[in-house]
């Protein structure tokens, strides 16, 4: 194995490290792993940062770099030329189609699906069963990737049609279908993907908990992430008064 | 190897089986399995009841127990503290999420996702593509998990809402989403999960077949389980004069 | 290992390759899959073409037969008695239940679910999360298969419901539920599967494509492909006056 490892490095039996791979010290790879796999053309690295878990079944290609405490699920595929910053979080059977770019802080529930050329921010979240799309007419040659803006949330079984630009802070409820440009803050819902309220409207009662998200949940992040969090939701706060609804 | 492994079990080719793991007699794993992988916190022992069989590449953690006859399909993961009865069969690439509980003899299909701390009955279907949610504002530290009632059935596509208690017998038609209090033997469909009908309307006409299925559904049970499959279609269809349509 | 290995066939590391098998010249077969798994029954050979690749992770049942250059991605699962003509490409954690049948040049994206039992024809494509079912009134005996006509593409998350016939060159919208008959070149959409329009009125306006999309799209198929899609196309053009609408 000619892969560079770092200190404190742990990998799980079976898993197979390629020599094109890096890995960051006090990173954890699971069991029958497959690490630097080639996909078509010229490749490079796959960079990984530090204190990264990478679970079992996982299988990462070439080409790609990841900041420190990357942690993916099971059975998570990550294809060439994604770049992510810190603390990217990916659940169980994902698909990362490759030439996709995520901010820092960007978690992914289980069988998430992310179309090639998919652009996210920081802070976003992607439930279980949402899938960014990226052709308008398939199948085409044609290529209109979706966006998605610093912490906004997509719900359990969103289809996020392509070309989408998800504004930020924004928020696609489970179930819908999102297209064209959502303004940042928007509620969106439905298949037609209507704009129905803004987030400062989404609140639990028996709890008094409301949304923007960044108001109330914290869990996990470093202080760091927690001081970009609080500008982030006295931004998306400040949208409140320039939203349109598609039915006012 | 210091598990506890009962007689005529057989461990496929790759497959890992950590020390907190007791196996009953006569179950068979497949290729590339990982049993008794920890999770984060105090951690107990993996118990896999007897006859069963775990199908290659699946993971199941410690700190569960599963009655005899569990099968799983491949590529399942399964998270800690699950608990199962007798015979729960779990489809190719589902993921349960952990802290949940099953009666007997559950059938998941393929893709099924139980979120974390689900209760569900004995005898439950779910399909295809379905999952149980649990947050209601999410991102947040609030859950509200899914019930699910005996004998109820959940087809393909379907997304339970937080919160949503399903009764007894109750059957969520393809592509619904599922919430709120569905009472028993109820018919839900649609994206505002609306009650259309009671269960025993649900007919197939060119072979007369009707609901509920426990009238003429009976592969693959064992004669206990078919008693009391007969005493929970008597439950179910006393359900009839009960029922409110959300329209009616 | 007694399997029939063809000549410059690469296995890679794990893979564990079963006795009943039948390699072609050329195919490489990647990490971690497992060939030949028998299901109950009877069993026969599972045959694989010349030039395949089976990517990582991947669970190919006995008793299947495949064409050449047969191409599946990570963590997918083939049961018994399924039988694809020439180049069969199947997406990432793919479903396909068995006793199902593929013509030529079929494209399956991640996440597909094929159900028992589905006849599909030459360069048909299922786009991610797409499933075909079978039970008309779930769970019961009956068994409804879907059928695919050529050149029919089936759009991400679209469930086909039981005993839906789709025609030579239809496509049914994203998210739509396709049900019952639906005429060759039809566009359907929406929940209950309704008729919109013909696949010639398909436009991408900014780059003026449009479908049938065999007009415009042809990467990856060799030449005696093109001639087909060719003729393909022009079919699909000629049942343009032919088609009756849901709502006129």
């Amino acid at each position: 194995m000619n892969a560079e490892i770092g200190e404190s490095v742990s990998i799980g039996p079976g898993s197979v490290v390629y020599d094109n791979v890096s890995i960051g010290d006090g990173t954890k790879i699971g069991e029958f792993c497959v690490l630097g796999h080639e996909g078509p053309g010229p490749s490079s690295k796959l960079k990984i940062g530090r204190n990264s878990i990478i679970r079992s079944h996982s299988v990462l290609y070439s080409s790609s770099e990841f900041g420190d405490r990357l942690e993916t699920g099971h059975h998570v595929v990550i294809r060439e030329r994604t770049v992510a910053g810190a603390n990217l979080r990916v659940g169980n059977f994902c698909d990362i189609e490759g030439d996709s770019s995520f901010g820092d802080y960007c978690r992914l529930h289980g069988y998430a699906h992310v179309g090639k050329g998919t652009e996210i921010g920081h802070f976003v979240w992607l439930f279980s069963l949402t899938t960014a799309t990226n052709d308008p007419l398939p199948p085409s040659m044609i290529s209109a990737p979706v966006k998605i803006g610093d912490g906004a949330v997509v719900c359990v079984g969103v289809t996020m049609m392509p070309g989408t630009s998800i504004g930020k802070g924004a928020f696609v409820s489970a179930g819908a279908q999102a297209c064209g440009i959502i303004p940042p803050g928007a509620v969106v819902a439905g298949h037609e993907g209507k704009i129905v309220s803004h987030v400062s409207g989404l609140i639990h009662f028996e709890s008094g908990t409301r949304h923007p998200w960044m108001r109330h949940f914290d869990r996990g992040y470093p202080p760091e992430a927690l001081v970009r969090l609080q500008q982030l939701k006295d931004e998306v706060l400040a949208t409140r008064n320039d939203l349109v609804l598609s039915h006012p």
